[in-house]
């Protein structure tokens, strides 16, 4: 089977399990609570479907690093879900702390129903993540789902030190890339470095193994940063202009800005005097391939994508979910939005 | 030893174990988010001290019910921190929800950093709350240690319903007494009755008196609230008006003001009309005791207190523990502040 033969097979019972996790919260009194979790999933109210859902490459990537340690991945399923609703937790969250009116093209939570209630759909996400990953009992030994619970708790503080960066970098002017690199790794790349390693743990994959997957997500997740940022230049839509879709625009802490301002040259003149406006994106991100932005950016995305293929291969991945994994790799580091 | 002598032994070593378990965020790059956090925990900035922090009182009882089960209370120590960080991780959202700028007398995290600074404050003290839990595997089987995980995960999402429900309560006129437990069952009983029956697991009690522990704590829990409710309106400090300390000027969802709603009589017409200032708290307090409102409080406040009372004697807590136990419940039951 392909990764897409598995997706379709994978997908649909990710769905279900996330369905019945934030099922908890469908209780008399707190129905419309309730819809507000079942909103930001994407399966309710306007604009629902798989759009709005999102693509659950985390717990896909869970999944997938089961099976291609050969092992069982619908008893992985709590688990998978457990990623996805953390993951869905920071997304509520960071919209409020960066005031996103929109995401996947919908209202955000907090656009509407406020941000008191927000923080609480937010924090309720998280509850039920926790939860979630304790369903594993059913089928796991104790110290199996204590471990990966520890995985996942950790993973979370990597999130919250991420954050705290990134909202701290707003007030600085003497950013470099030496400040990007701890801020993509809570951000990011932990989140899908836990996918990885708990994958492989429910796979039950040897500590040498496990720490490849380790190893093997947080790079993946760090190039996918990278080739995300890229894209935020110069991708299409950043450089078509006609929205806030560029990261100059946003004025978003993305490698190529960060290196951009370090060389000190007309781009970081040009960033210090004021805001960038959508006419300005192409002449902005012309200075940035001026002043080698672009192509550090892209070395930097590549070396980052040998060092996760290399890891993946260390950890020998097997059957058709192992050949799954390199095509997803593949398909999220040269992916065009 | 008195519940003072027990005290004593026990707050500094729960001072200590939340200290360390807070210290995972004292990282380089992170040190000033790690201070957000020893801030509002009480120990540094101004106003640091025993004020600033609490009474722990819900650690306590964890510890307390743990020796009171004749267990070392010593190896609970990371449950009790646990219990703490989740109790403050929902006083920071809590003020951030309820707009609060002052907390025991300090400014609020919000009100210092900004609301998108304390989302993140509030979510690192939960997930560090998850990472105390896991710190049980040190001294309990991995099984208990799940089940007292468990417990704490289910506590947490009966905090987001109590939450929910108050926060939805703002728009609405026709409120009743059926409205008010289910909020308060959330929003404080919830955790004191995890605290109970969480000392009870690692205290290493059956099934039937952990259950008579989770009982003890709920109805505790419930008497505190309806304690709280009424000194917050016929209290000194709400009485003598010169500051918003009364729930009428802040238009809290209590008992009595829900009871006195529930008549319909002139108290529901005033509460109706406008705010109420701190110069009309008098008499308004006054139109609740006329129609019966302070009379029914006390009355459930009572009842509650009974039912604990019995709980707690059916499980039989041993030794000065045991004791401690009953004179903390007096003490919280028959305070006047």
């Amino acid at each position: 089977m392909s990764l897409k033969e598995l997706s379709a097979l994978m997908l649909p019972a990710i769905e279900a399990e996330l369905q019945r996790q934030v099922e908890r919260l469908n209780q008399p009194r707190t129905k419309s609570f309730y819809e507000m979790l079942t909103y930001h999933m994407g399966w309710t109210g306007e604009g629902a479907g798989p759009d709005a859902a999102g693509k659950r490459i985390r717990p896909l990537m869970v999944l997938l690093c089961v099976a291609a340690c050969e092992a069982d991945w619908k008893s992985a399923l709590p688990a998978s879900a457990a990623v996805e609703l953390v993951h869905n937790f920071s997304l509520v969250h960071d919209d409020i702390q960066d005031n996103s009116p929109k995401r996947r093209g919908r209202s955000t939570v907090w656009a509407k129903w406020g941000a008191p209630m927000a923080i609480n759909v937010g924090d309720a996400l998280f509850v039920i993540s926790n939860q979630a990953m304790l369903d594993l009992s059913r089928s796991h030994p104790a110290s199996t789902v204590l471990q990966a619970a520890a995985i996942l708790h950790d993973t979370c503080l990597e999130l919250t030190r991420g954050q705290f960066l990134d909202m701290s970098y707003e007030k600085r002017t003497n950013l470099t890339v030496d400040d990007y690199w701890p801020m993509i790794e809570g951000k990011t790349a932990a989140l899908i470095s836990a996918c990885t390693q708990i994958g492989a743990i429910l796979g039950g994959a040897g500590d040498a193994t496990v720490e490849q997957y380790r190893v093997f997500g947080r790079d993946l997740g760090l190039a996918f940063q990278v080739q995300d940022d890229i894209l935020g230049i110069w991708g299409n839509e950043a450089l078509t202009g006609k929205s806030a879709a560029s990261d100059l625009v946003e004025g978003k802490n993305s490698l190529p800005i960060l290196y951009g301002l370090s060389q000190k040259g007309k781009f970081a003149q040009r960033w210090a005097a004021s805001a960038i406006s959508p006419a300005e994106v192409a002449e902005a991100a012309q200075m940035l391939i001026n002043e080698g932005a672009q192509e550090y950016s892209q070395r930097e995305a590549q070396r980052l994508t040998n060092q996760a293929l290399e890891a993946l291969q260390k950890t020998n991945p097997k059957g058709e979910a192992g050949n799954a994994l390199y095509e997803l790799a593949d398909k999220l580091l040269n992916r065009e939005s």
